[in-house]
């Protein structure tokens, strides 16, 4: 029996980028989409609700010589992403019509999932669905892993976070607060350092954009040295951190920003620290630990609906803007949780 | 009651170093020194045997802005090292006239030690005490440590250990085959690749110095990539085995010596591997881990006694000839671990 079958506008990447991506790499095509699944599918057909913008998605776009953590974008196909997003139609056994996903979806109104084994079914409805996007989703799970599983913190810890307003900064920086760490955020306007000393708790903030001086800044705020530097934007910040670090620092290293525009990322010279700081630096990747999520929910939730941690969220309109909030992060132009909404039901 | 009163020949820094140090650097000096300790001292006076030549020395020989893990040399005072010397007079309790002993002496014949508490006694001497400057000593525990503790090996693991042939290297190279991996070497020279392939059992060895592409190199003899990697020498090596990293890698960090002499270390532009990998990389330093000595030694001394674990050292005969044999382990001069013999009892 044929669907129902209607327009579907995607946003498809040109081709494969390098340096700064710009709105031009990508472009709205629609095609059509039959709202009923065949019968030989064994998947699910979402409708897009929201879409999340995330760092690592500049690595998505780039053509790699050898394989590297995810898989390059197919240049002519829609751009892929997490986002929410709710089931039209389902020959999956674990989804039903009319259930709310979060997962890797297609930048486009209608998503026909063939192997939709990776989706969390949104039991928690009370909260914003887009919170799924970031902290009740990949970002939120990343500030938890990363923070509790690879830094190892103890309650009095010196904690530093870079990119600290961003979707996984300012979880890392609470759950630092709630642990009892003295916490330290650095972000890139004044508007954001303000969140992060008024809103998120920091107990010190500054704008790495106003000091000429990085070593100098983190001696500042840390004359003991920094017990954990949650990484998230590599370059001269790492290597200003390798100097500041105390005996046995840990360095959950999530991510590195700053350096995934450029064609030949800036070189570290200061390794040596860690050695003689016995520093432990340690990548880690969220999919390894998605077996906490259900744990995770149990802890956040209800610090999020006590208002006991705050999350702020930058939202763009309409499947039109995703391409400009996309690039907007790598030039740091969101102010938090960078989102696309295409639409609310 | 006055003791005897004997000339002592002394290695002298003349003045902090920057670049590679020279044999000028350092310089010959004869004091008088009495062998009976004044009734109020604590210490132990030492007739050293064996000194040991080690890369972290270099550090020594800076004037560092901030404190590092080892504090520099006096410019005017002799060096000081890991050596084996002899008791000849002692008011400390833990130490009697005749003791042999390992731990941080001068380079000089004999050196009063106010405050012994940091020395090992040697008790078991069937086999040559030159062998704790190195596998019995330092370096052995710094191997036993790093490979153990920091690398967390598994039977089947891809190891690479670069610097192979020194002190540290060829224990971790046996430690890696007693383990069940499959062990690689670089090395500088023809000579310390075939002692890498034929006296200690690495299953392949290059020398680094004949491979144009280090990361080419690597891929060849880690098609899949590298589960260890004992890092020893830093730079464009620490680049290259970044790339041909798995995942999950270990990288213990136990030294940079193609770094030390450099006034600007080079940089390593490729740490995003770091979390596309979920590489841990990690800094260690033997003093955090001589509570394990004894358990060490019982492990190693059986495999020594038995040949199952071979050991090279490169013997310097003199005093006269320690800054030569100092300064050659920065060009890889010394084939195998170098000492000095100061006087064999």
């Amino acid at each position: 029996m044929a669907g129902q079958e209607v327009s579907n506008k995607q946003v498809i990447l040109k081709d494969y980028v390098v340096g700064f991506p710009k709105e031009s790499d990508m472009e709205f095509k629609t095609s059509k989409i039959n709202l009923k699944l065949p019968e030989d599918s064994n998947g699910i057909l979402l409708k897009n609700l929201y879409l999340s913008c995330d760092p690592y998605m500049r690595s998505r776009m780039t053509k790699h010589d050898r394989p590297t953590y995810v898989e390059s974008f197919v240049p002519g196909s829609p751009i892929m992403g997490y986002g929410v997003s709710k089931v039209l139609d389902s020959r999956h056994p674990d989804y039903k019509v009319g259930d709310v996903v979060w997962g890797i979806t297609g930048w486009e109104e209608y998503s026909l999932i063939s192997s939709p084994q990776f989706f969390f079914k949104i039991e928690h409805t009370d909260v914003p669905l887009s919170y799924y996007t970031g902290i009740l989703g990949m970002p939120g799970m990343t500030a938890y892993a990363g923070f509790y599983e690879v830094g190892s913190p103890k309650k009095g810890d010196r904690v530093f976070v870079s990119a600290a307003s961003g979707a996984v900064g300012q979880l890392v920086g609470q759950l630092a607060k709630l642990n009892g760490c003295y916490v330290v955020g650095s972000a890139g306007s004044k508007e954001k350092v303000d969140l992060l000393k008024n809103k998120f708790g920091f107990d010190e903030a500054f704008n790495y954009k106003e000091e000429k001086d990085l070593d100098a800044a983190l001696r500042r705020y840390f004359p003991e040295g920094i017990d954990i530097y949650f990484e998230n934007v590599g370059g001269k910040m790492l290597e200003a951190v390798l100097s500041n670090m105390r005996l046995h620092g840990r360095i959950p290293t999530c991510g590195m920003i700053s350096q995934y525009n450029l064609e030949q990322p800036e070189g570290v010279h200061n390794l040596f620290e860690i050695i003689a700081k016995r520093i432990r630096m340690e990548g880690f990747i969220v999919f390894d630990y998605y077996h906490l999520y259900p744990k995770y929910l149990e802890m956040i939730l209800p610090h999020i609906r006590e208002g006991k941690v705050s999350y702020v969220e930058d939202v763009a309109e309409g499947l039109e803007s995703a391409p400009a909030a996309l690039i907007g992060i790598y030039s740091g132009r969101n102010v938090g949780k960078q989102l696309v909404v295409v639409s609310r039901d």
